[in-house]
This record gives structure tokens, sequence and C-alpha cells, in this order.
């Protein structure tokens, strides 16, 4: 019996996901067929040129002599317009009958990666790309000094159909004193890895990909490119650092300089590929450590910081309710396609 | 400081989301503004009298004297056109290197709830409501039989953007070898809590709901529908039994038609409110138990099982990502507009 699908176990998330087994005949259901009205580049307050029109800057890429605030900057970094937390007052945590709630203390904040309102990922030019990365070390550097903060998530947005709000290129800081579950869930899993083998397990999942050779889309320097095993989304992608490090923020300047060509590259494979898809992607870090916390030695020295770039092709339905995927298209295909383009 | 939002924690998945604090000025961000276009009532193959043109029936509730595959039929369950799983073949687990898994066998079925394509919730009738979740009942009797397959996931998606790709009424039936994750991270934490406190945790959270109110959608004989404490989508509501049971297909025929009006109701209500919104509904069941599982007495008896119905209202960003829900309206608000239309 030729069965059409297979079962594929996450190994960091032990989670199942059902792949088909062959290729899709052509890639048309995967193709971006329309893309949604964007917003005016006419309104954009991410714009140069605009600043009078956002809450004050946090930090900048500027020009010699331009100021604060008015144009002449090439990234820029603001607080979130309607921001999901707040930087004033102090941590409280209370009980509420059975429940646990803390209060919304935190940074939420808008990193504008151009001056120029540009719409589509081909129109890109990779020092972009790089100076944005730049930034969010810097962000994190600054953030994590902290106390009360736990946890700084970056994710990028693009196009309407991923969340994004807006058309001008930008990424989204969430800084939290809790770690997300995902990530906890990621962490977790690594640690228990580790305790097992005394390996990373995502240093054990490089020298699989490397082996086997065929989900890997490129190899860099510093980095391989994979669509994982048992992926989620169809042509999604990790973004893995040879060498273990667990926070983004120790990575050097010619390995940021390396990860910005090759997210580059790939954000191009995808454009060419699948007509300049919507995606999200997100930097997968170890928590911060501060010295408050007396353990933090045993908080993520096993996880291994990657990106994760996930185009978004098509709607789920059941997945957000089981956490059960499926996935329309093997990630060895998918990889093929996008080593190809 | 007045912040904004505030951290809850789902007591259940151990998940922290942001909830706004305050209610929001007015609904509009909420209702759904266009629909998309549905697909044509005319070469629908779900619709009574198009029988020819779909997989042989698995089972269907008919008049009396008609016969299978033709029409007559007010409930009609067939496999799906493109099935994820297939119910032929031995169950068969290897490994790839260091990853794990499945040959695909299950079970992927249609449960078409109405004769008639019936393409907005307020011209459901309740008996078609109850005749579906019977059919439930009556697919799990059947399915969960089969030795190799370990847990049945029932779902509905309503709505393009929900994910639906029929607009005729219909919900979906997965039954897999294993347990998909958001599932069984409900299953191990409700066995967690059990462990330790010697109660349900979904009695417990029945008893919290009641004692404070606030966020109790509707109360009947049998069934209590809320939106919980930490909701991870505006307006999401939980349906859950009084009576502690763990296994959907225990329920008597007094409750599922109790249970059938509360969901009636409900989704008139979300219609009413919301401009008929789309939205995803779930059942919560516990897993298979099946004689091959020596231990299947520890295998969910601590669980209560539940509907979850989630309005898709906006296009959720870094939350896939993440694990981090930001929720726009409070729970408490979301319930009493839900009480009042």
């Amino acid at each position: 019996m030729n069965l059409m699908h297979e079962l594929r176990k996450d190994p960091v998330l032990n989670r199942w996901i059902i792949a088909a087994k062959t290729p899709p005949a052509t890639l048309t259901d995967f193709v971006t067929k329309e893309k949604e009205e964007p917003d005016d580049p006419q309104s954009c307050l991410l714009c140069a040129g605009r600043e009078a029109g956002t809450p004050p800057e946090i930090t900048a890429v500027r020009e010699k002599g331009s100021k604060p605030n008015s144009s002449g900057w090439l990234t820029r970094v603001i607080p979130n317009f309607k921001p999901m937390l707040q930087i004033e007052g102090e941590l409280n945590s209370e009980g509420m009958g059975m429940y646990d709630k803390i209060n919304g203390v935190g940074a939420n904040e808008l990193i504008i990666e151009t001056p120029e309102h540009i719409m589509n990922n081909r129109e890109l030019d990779v020092r972009h790309v790089t100076r944005t990365l730049l930034m969010y070390k810097e962000r994190i550097l600054d953030l994590e000094n902290d106390k009360r903060l736990r946890y700084i998530l970056i994710s990028k947005s693009y196009g309407k159909a991923a969340g994004a709000l807006y058309s001008h290129p930008h990424s989204q800081l969430t800084a939290s004193p809790i770690i997300p579950q995902r990530i906890k869930e990621e962490l977790d899993s690594a640690k228990a890895y580790y305790k097992m083998k005394e390996r990373c397990i995502f240093c054990d999942i490089l020298r699989e990909e490397e082996k086997t050779g065929e989900r890997i889309v490129l190899e860099s320097r510093d980095f391989i490119a994979f669509c994982p095993f048992a992926s989620a989304f169809p042509f999604e992608i990790w973004i893995v650092p040879r060498k273990h490090e667990c926070s983004f923020q120790e990575t050097e300047g010619k390995e940021i300089e390396d990860l910005g060509l090759a997210i580059f590259t790939l954000l191009n494979k995808l454009a060419k590929l699948l007509n300049d898809p919507p995606y999200n992607l997100a930097l997968h870090n170890a928590p911060n450590r501060v010295p408050r916390r007396e353990h933090w030695h045993t908080l993520g020295d096993d996880f291994h910081w990657h990106i994760e770039i996930v185009p978004r092709l098509s709607t789920p339905a059941f997945e957000w309710s089981s956490g059960f995927y499926l996935l329309n298209i093997p990630p060895e295909a998918g990889a093929k396609y996008l080593r190809e383009v």
C-alpha cells in the first residue's frame, strides 16, 4: 500500500507533523497569487522625513551631523505606536483566584530597517539586512541589563497576510518578564537532550543535515540554512550558526555580515520562487542572563540560537487548535527548489 | 503608572498571553468587514444530489428508504477528497538518522452537516448541530476500535479566512497514530495538576468561573460556556461539561441535545455580534483507549473533554513563532458582549 503521507517528529519540540511523501507536480498551489493592497507610502510614518509623527526615537544609525528625530538615519528604533508592554513601573505578580497574572511591564519597539519605503524584498540591499541584525544585537545588549526582563523576542512580519501592520520594512521587538511558550519548549527540550546525551541537539541536527544534504538550502562560512525534517509549514527555513553559541548577542561582526548575506540570499530565493510571498522571521535566542538569577548558567547554555523563516502560503485550519500540522510538500523537495532557484 | 496590558497565565497550557486591561471603546476593529468570495453552490460536491462526485460514503443519517450514495440524507460522512491519512496498511515506525517517522496510517473524513448549501451560521437549524454532534460520537465509537489509532481529532472550520475549503457546512475528522501536540500538552498538564491536587483542573476552572461569573457567556443544564482567563484570541469560548467526563463518547443523548443548543446559541451570538465571523471549533477529547495499551487507565482519566471555539478576527503575526499571544480585548469584556447580544 503506497501511502501519500508520513508522520514526522520534530526532535526539538517533540511535535509530530503530517508530511506529503512526494513533491507536488507543480508549484501553482504555493505561489502567491495576488498582493493585498499595501498601505500608502504617502502617509507612512516610518519613512524618513516623517520623524515628527512617531514617538521619540530610542536609538538610530545616523549620518554624521544628523540630529535625533530628524532624517539622515539608516536604521531607526522607536517605541511601538500602541505598545503591548511598557517599560515604566515595578514588576508585579499576583494571583486572581486560581489564576496568575503579571502587570504589563516590558518593552515593545519597532526597528525601522530602511529610510525608504521599499515594498519588495528584491529591492532590499544586503547592507540594510546586516545593519538591521547589528541593531538587533545593540537592542538586546541594552535591554538585557533590565532585571525585570526575562526574554527579548525579535521578529519580522512581511506582508499583510503575515500580520504586518506596515509595508515599510521593519522588525518588532518585544521584551517581556516571561519566556514565550514556544521558545520555552525549545529551551526545555534542548536541556533535556543535553542531559541525556551531553551534546547540543542543534549541533546534532547540523551534523545530520550535513550528512544527508538533501534538506540544505545554502551553506555559508558560518551558517547552514535548511528546511527542517519536520517543518510545520511549506518552505520553512532554519538558519543555524555552525558554532555552538546560545546567545545571538555573542555573535561577532564578521559572523553577522555572513548572516546578513545568507538572509538576503534566502529572502531573494523565496521572492523569486514564490512571487514575493508574505513571511515571518523570528530570532530564537537564549533568555536574558542577569545577575539576580543565580542559576543563570543553567538557563540556556545548552541552547543554540538560530533564525526561523516561514513563508505564509496558506491559511492553517485545525492546526492552531491541535498543534498537528499538515505539510503538503516534503521538506526535501522544498529545499531542492530553493537551492536551484 | 497605569499600564495598558497585563500578562495572564493559562493554567492548563502554562502559557502566558498579553491581555488588554480595558475594553475597547468600540467593536469596529473586531467586526468582520467583508466576506471572501464563497465557492459556487452550483458546483458544490457536498450538496445533496451530487453524491456521485464524492468518494463512497462511510455512513449517513438517512430518510427511510433512501439508498447509500444517493440523496435523502441529513448528515453524511465521506473520506476526504485528498486524505491526509489513509486507513489501509500496517502501522510502521522507523528512524531516519536522528529523526523519527511513521507512515501515514489513519483516517481523514468529512462530516457533511446539512444536505443544503447553507452559507450563513444564522440559517443553521439547531437540529443539524445536534445531529452533527451525534455523528461525532458515532464516528469516534467506530474508529476507536482500530488499534493503530491513538487519537481522533474533530474540528470545524467556517469561512475561508478560517481555512475552510468548502462553504458547505462540514466538520473534519483526523484519526492518527499519535496525539496532536496541543492536545498532548493539555493531557499532560491535567495529569500533573491531578497528581499535585487530586482534583481535575477543568473542574477547578469551572468552580472558579462560576464563582466570579464575569467570564461566563451562558450556562445550560449540562454545560458552562465562558471566555477563558488567558484566552489566546478575542472572543475565544470554551464549552465545558459540568460533569467530569474524560471522553466525549460517554456523553448521553440528553447531554448532546443540550450541547447542540448551547453551540447553536453561541454561534448565533458570534454571528450577530461580529457580522458572521470565520471561526474554528475543535473537540478536545481524551485519547483512544484500546486494549493493547496496558496503561490506558492512566491516559486521560484526569482529563475533562470540552469544545473550543475561536473566531478568526485578525492575522496573528509573531504569535505562531513564539507562542506569545496578544489579546486586544479583556476576556471579561468579550464575555459581557456575548452575554448581552
